[in-house]
């Protein structure tokens, strides 16, 4: 299923927000341009290779409530969670293991773990509409997750290192 | 991938020790005819249905190092850990949330969570081999892991709660 694109009105990211400035957004642009194996993307800026993560409500209006998720999307939404995940090891010290499981139709779960400890359990739904209203609020979005998950290590640091 | 079958020595399952007597076999034997929704297995005894979860050593040797997974396998891996997750929940009465990962190459991963902490987490490989020398074995097996998972809520409490 095809997102759609910006429209008529302008670019769905506006200029002065896409530079990478918080660590998770960082993260993110290092991680995707790491796919980049072929260079493809080397002339794309930050703010391009951002805009796919971009759904405005006008876009998502236009996106069928039910569809299966296409695989850019499920690499976009697994980008996004790596990217939770190393921002918590980098904040915490410790290693975070990753499980996603997702079924055709879109839906199912992932569940960040450390030690034996879990930092971060979310049902996934509606992924074929996965993303954010702006580039402001997916840094948002993401550090909230993080912020979280830190806070669960902090509170019970000897399960995290169990 | 077929699994080969019980080989001329005779029938891989031993009649004695078929009886589904310890609570992890009576709630595998629970979950598998479960979904026999066409009355298919209805004469088939316990021990036939378990039969498929025995790979003898012999068998184990015919069955080349690498291989995908076929959906049969997957199923009873499925059931397996449903199983694990669903006696963990009766000894504990805690809610028990399963996620499994896999790749079509049979690589993948498991974890079983209650509240914030991981009563499960392990690495699944060579999954088109799945499967146990004798159904003592497998009753064994299910059961040291739910031993396992019992032991860590009981030695965080308040994190199995959380």
């Amino acid at each position: 299923m095809k997102r759609p694109k910006a429209t008529a009105d302008g670019p769905a990211v506006d200029a002065d927000e896409t530079a990478p400035a918080t660590p998770f957004l960082k993260c993110l642009m290092r991680q995707i341009r790491a796919q980049d194996t072929y260079g493809m993307w080397e002339d794309k800026s930050d703010a391009d290779l951002l805009a796919d993560f971009i759904i405005t409500k006008e876009q998502r209006r236009e996106i069928p409530i039910i569809g299966d998720p296409d695989p850019d999307v499920l690499w976009r939404l697994q980008i996004f969670y790596t990217c939770v995940a190393l921002v918590i090891e980098q904040r915490s010290g410790l290693v975070v293991s990753s499980t996603m499981m997702m079924s055709h139709e879109g839906f199912g779960r992932v569940v960040l773990t450390t030690g034996r400890l879990v930092v971060l359990s979310k049902t996934l739904r509606d992924v074929h509409r996965f993303g954010f209203d702006t580039i402001g609020k997916l840094a948002k979005v993401g550090a909230k997750l993080v912020d979280d998950a830190v806070a669960a290590i902090e509170a019970y640091p000897d399960v995290a290192r169990a």
